[in-house]
């Protein structure tokens, strides 16, 4: 275990701090993209942090549009960007060489750039080179933070929700954002927490958790969720499923080291097994609930399910209504479907708060 | 979870192997040490792999002795060394300035260099561009292989046992190497799988399971313990404790992915909280082996609890027999001190077989 169970340095250490300015508000990068598909990242920001996307810059040939304004690196800065997003995918995953100009440009214009592609900013000498002359900063939001110390298991004031998922791929993130803004409308003194790339550009912070060392991955998501005021509430992006053969590892560390005193369960109707593995069957949501409920009170004994978030876009109104009634009877707790909204999500909201 | 879960070509990847040729024979380096608990490392492997430790080599000043014959570079290789072993930590876990002419010599001389220290070998230019030169190996045990796939949680053949503890630093290692070593004395076909960086040293293969990316963990796992003969056994390393509230997620990567078909608990008697946690007391045998048995299962249907290790060390001869053979009646399954050996050693073995 890395020589941390036999050092008590490492355990003792303070909680290490995430960097203190957050990123953006950003101008999104779309490349030469003739693609819609390959701009999944700028379009998830655009719906999901609107206020954050000052506009679009796109190079000669792109076809692809967000339909925000288009501006220079300049006049997005003068307009209060801070942070060129990287909005686009490559199909390699790497960074074109003709994009460096521009991204040089971006670095002058007074612009942070911001990545979640495979290839990191940080390798390619020239932005390297650039941003420590400027004084920019380079941001491959999927490199977590140099030191994360191993978790301490000390039980941390202020109220932390998590999500957890019968599966990957099927809402948690998209809930834990619905909830996090409803309840901020309603007042609540929240924080949503990311802990996956999408999510960070969003946040403008976070720690992309499944890119974490195996023994610090309980320790990042006790720095991910500091002591707050008593009646703070982070609300946690979950990540993968106590119940995936590839990922559950991610789950339950990400469990251990939130330490939530709720959470919400979140399924997809319909689906029957785990994404790409036709051999593994999917828990019912009331396995999904009691393993949750037996793993996480390890490090919170508090741990309470206050509701079931279901992911209703392949089914009819009236069947996701009907749907929805019939699992909150059945399982005697709030179910909602956070894009539907409505009374059924107020409710959920209400348990959140309870 | 790092677009694996989207990747077909991620999950369909051929398992890569295992470096193929094994570290060493060794040369044990004991640099210029004159305390003996900084050589831990080197008297380990004096315990456990005397066949494959030749010789030891110190440099002046160093006061401790594993008592194994001292021989120069060239000597040791002439009798069948391949390895330099740095078997001593020093302080702050670097390589001081003054140890890289004796490691350039053991280059020269024809050795690879292994080391399990925080400093990577990698990083010493001198040595990089020598080895580099000559064509030998340096080995950091604590860097995960680069290529490892995301699991896929398809069942392979052959059969695996697992050790796994209510706590970190109790006997996972020891049980694992006592046991492989006892069914190969019977003639049964089997490997030894290391995942620590000690038991990776005595094996002279293996992957140091806690510093994988969490996203690979029970890939990693899968790696380590390929498709073998139906009646081929590998008996795994097992690491931290499914109740440690730091690494519990590395313990679950690893049952998953080695997809046990039997494990072995491990306790030490006396042992009441988890090591440097104080706050968190250890769970009983009992919610061990059934904690194991409900989260292992995802992945083998059929694991099986087939005894109980017990690291009775403190304890007196008459104390440590009468409380094995109670906690035998009590679990209703084999238990033993494997250091002890006899009788219930034998009967768990008879275990590990049935």
């Amino acid at each position: 275990m890395g020589g941390g169970a036999t050092d008590p340095v490492d355990r003792s250490a303070q909680l290490a701090t995430l960097e203190t300015a957050p990123l953006g508000p950003y101008l999104l990068f779309l490349g030469d993209t003739v693609e819609q598909g390959y701009a999944k990242t700028a379009f998830g920001l655009c719906d999901w942090a609107p206020d954050r996307c000052i506009g679009e810059l796109a190079l000669p040939g792109a076809t692809v549009s967000t339909g925000i304004p288009r501006l220079s690196c300049r006049e997005a800065y003068a307009k209060g960007a801070r942070a060129l997003l990287i909005g686009v995918a490559t199909p390699g995953g790497a960074i074109p060489q003709h994009w460096i100009a521009p991204l040089l440009d971006a670095l002058k214009a007074g612009l942070d750039i911001v990545s979640g592609m495979h290839a990191r900013l940080t390798d390619i000498p020239q932005l390297a080179a650039s941003a420590e002359m400027l004084g920019r900063r380079l941001v491959d939001v999927r490199v977590p933070p140099a030191k994360i110390p191993i978790a301490t298991g000390r039980k941390r004031s202020g109220k932390r929700l998590l999500t957890v998922g019968t599966d990957c791929a099927l809402g948690k993130k998209y809930t834990a954002l619905s909830v996090a803004r409803a309840l901020e409308g309603r007042g609540v003194d929240v924080t949503f927490r990311a802990t996956g790339q999408t999510g960070i550009m969003i946040a403008g912070a976070g720690i992309p958790i499944d890119a974490v060392v195996s023994d610090f991955i309980a320790g990042a998501a006790e720095m991910l969720t500091p002591d707050a005021s008593p009646d703070h509430l982070d609300v946690i992006e979950g990540q993968g499923s106590l119940f995936h053969p590839a990922y559950a590892a991610v789950s339950l560390g990400l469990l251990h080291g939130s330490q939530p005193d709720m959470f919400i369960a979140c399924h997809e109707p319909g689906r029957t097994h785990v994404l790409g593995y036709p051999d593994f069957a999917l828990p019912s949501l009331e396995e999904l609930i009691s393993e949750t409920v037996a793993l996480g009170k390890l490090t919170n004994p508090a741990l309470l399910c206050v509701g079931v978030s279901l992911n209703t876009s392949g089914m009819s109104d009236q069947a996701a209504r009907q749907l929805i009634a019939a699992e909150s009877d059945r399982l005697g707790l709030p179910v909602a479907d956070p894009v539907r909204g409505g009374r059924t999500f107020e409710q959920l909201l209400d348990g959140c708060q309870g």
